[in-house]
């Protein structure tokens, strides 16, 4: 108890850690509110999510590893709607075990990842959470008015396409609770690398714009957000399963055991991009994705129905016990 | 635990009860992001607040009043800045506890402010906080281009003002800690309902564009709220403590033991309007909040000095224990 007396208070631990990371429009984090002045002919895109200790991180993921995730979540929600992140909000509750060396670290991590993805903070709060750290990031982003990716205008005939590969958070999720750690191998450490550090697609958006028909950061997992695409724009999909981009390290698992291809498909957290184009589109949308370094796969084709989405393997439908990864029932 | 299982899931939960609340930038949740078109000629005010059961409500609180405080306190940051509050997104945390029955007041409580300060839900977020329910809201004013009010104009000679009455909060704070209800007569019913329902003053946000040179809302204390707009302004302050703004129940609980006077001026969540104004302006400041509805009274002046604002007493500098209510370290 000394010793947490001797901690910093809230004034302290934002002139340390935060103020130098603070933008402009934060005012110097020195006022109540932030103050936004959109340039005109923009619109600003804005979202929020929260992580929370022990359903979104386990308390022993290291402090820059928590930062990284609680922005990236939220910057992915940005680059699948075609905006450029540009600014956010940290609203930080702190459990009573806190330390100055956690924050220390913790600001490390969003200090390193404001610079990666050219963002600033421009203000927060900062209070007690009781027995869990619990880190809500508001995030805004810049997007040409009207030109807002949406979910729902995928249509009949459009290809589905997909960045990266889908899977590995999920698999790492499952080595993670069997005490994996990196020094379990290659394949470990790349399975628990994308677990901790997503990837937000940031410098899709302006293909985004430019091809997609609809789109959505694949968060619940592959099944259950092209599901919620079809939902939202009246349509069906078939996709084949075998198109599905894997890493060698899960497709290394898959052959090891078939029975992984389900929650490499329903699991959740990979924050890659899934889209629709026109189908005279895909080539151009994977060739402009590949010169930004980012790979891209045609999955399957948009089809008529409302039955929600099929995934084909070997042509036969397969079905899941568990079709989506809830963030909110686990 | 059958029960439990029985509650609805994240989607229903939106479905039910936070989908008929939202606005047009909120793009019915059905998206990813919300979506602002800020006016030619307005800027955004936007500001961050979590409020946290067992710190900042008690569980045993009515569900409507821990909505309507969520959302208030953001209010009053936006308010203190000359921002016309429009629209605000929701983080909301829930134990494992919930019930269906709690978030249907909850959201009832929503509703009913979104009425009365004319707001509209664009977002939010919904996941699991483990033991303690936990509510941020992120929320967004317009003000014109230029107009924002901040915290650091205040000039030698202006005369400090403030809105409605200070310390029901933290004398409604004592009697709740002491086991106080609603049927311990007038006074207390009054108290605690100034804890419980914060009244954020967003008519006065015109008058403060107009004749505000400094503003601040009254959080964290009327003492540790000055200090901060002075420090940020570069100024002291003399404030005569007579002048001060009583309810009667206050003044009666001071009658009664003058000690309380400390905890009136240094406790929080009063979410009144501090401001400063050139001593000209003061009495067409005052009148026009008036003319509102608003109560607002002269306290003290802006003086030049570096050491803080001076409490005078019948003349006498007061010495406080604990000058301000921090949320941080209770």
């Amino acid at each position: 108890v000394g010793q947490r007396e001797n901690r910093p208070g809230e004034f302290e631990l934002i002139e340390r850690y935060f103020r130098p990371m603070a933008g402009r429009a934060g005012l110097g984090l020195r006022d109540d509110v932030a103050l936004l002045s959109p340039d005109a002919g923009f619109e600003l895109a804005v979202t929020v999510d929260a992580i929370v200790e022990g359903f979104d991180f386990l308390p022993d993921d290291p402090p820059e590893a928590i930062a990284a995730k609680a922005l990236r979540v939220n910057l992915s929600d940005l680059a699948a709607k075609g905006a450029a992140p540009f600014a956010y909000l940290l609203a930080l509750g702190l459990p009573d075990t806190w330390t100055e060396a956690f924050i220390a670290r913790f600001a490390a991590g969003l200090a390193k990842d404001q610079g990666l993805f050219g963002i600033d903070l421009i203000g927060g709060d900062m209070g007690r959470s009781g027995e869990r750290l619990t880190v809500t990031i508001t995030a805004f982003g810049r997007v040409p008015t009207g030109a807002l990716v949406t979910r729902d205008g995928a249509e009949i005939g459009d290809t589905i396409l997909v960045t990266g590969t889908i899977g590995d958070a999920a698999l790492g999720l499952r080595l993670r609770k069997a005490g994996a750690t990196d020094a379990d191998g290659e394949d470990a450490r790349h399975l628990l690398g994308r677990l901790r550090y997503p990837r937000p697609r940031v410098e899709l958006a302006p293909v985004l714009r430019r091809y997609a028909t609809a789109a959505i950061d694949v968060s619940d997992g592959l099944v259950a957000d092209l599901a919620a695409l079809c939902d939202s724009s009246g349509v069906s999909a078939e996709v084949d399963v075998e198109r599905v981009p894997l890493s060698p390290a899960a497709a290394r698992a898959v052959d090891a055991d078939a029975g992984r291809l389900e929650p490499i498909l329903t699991g959740g957290e990979d924050y890659e991009i899934l889209f629709t184009a026109a189908s005279g589109d895909a080539e151009a949308a994977m060739a402009e994705a590949s010169a930004m370094g980012i790979s891209c796969a045609a999955i399957g084709t948009i089809v008529e129905g409302a039955d929600g989405p099929t995934f084909l393997r070997a042509g036969t439908p397969m079905s899941f016990r568990r079709p989506g990864h809830d963030h909110f029932r686990p």
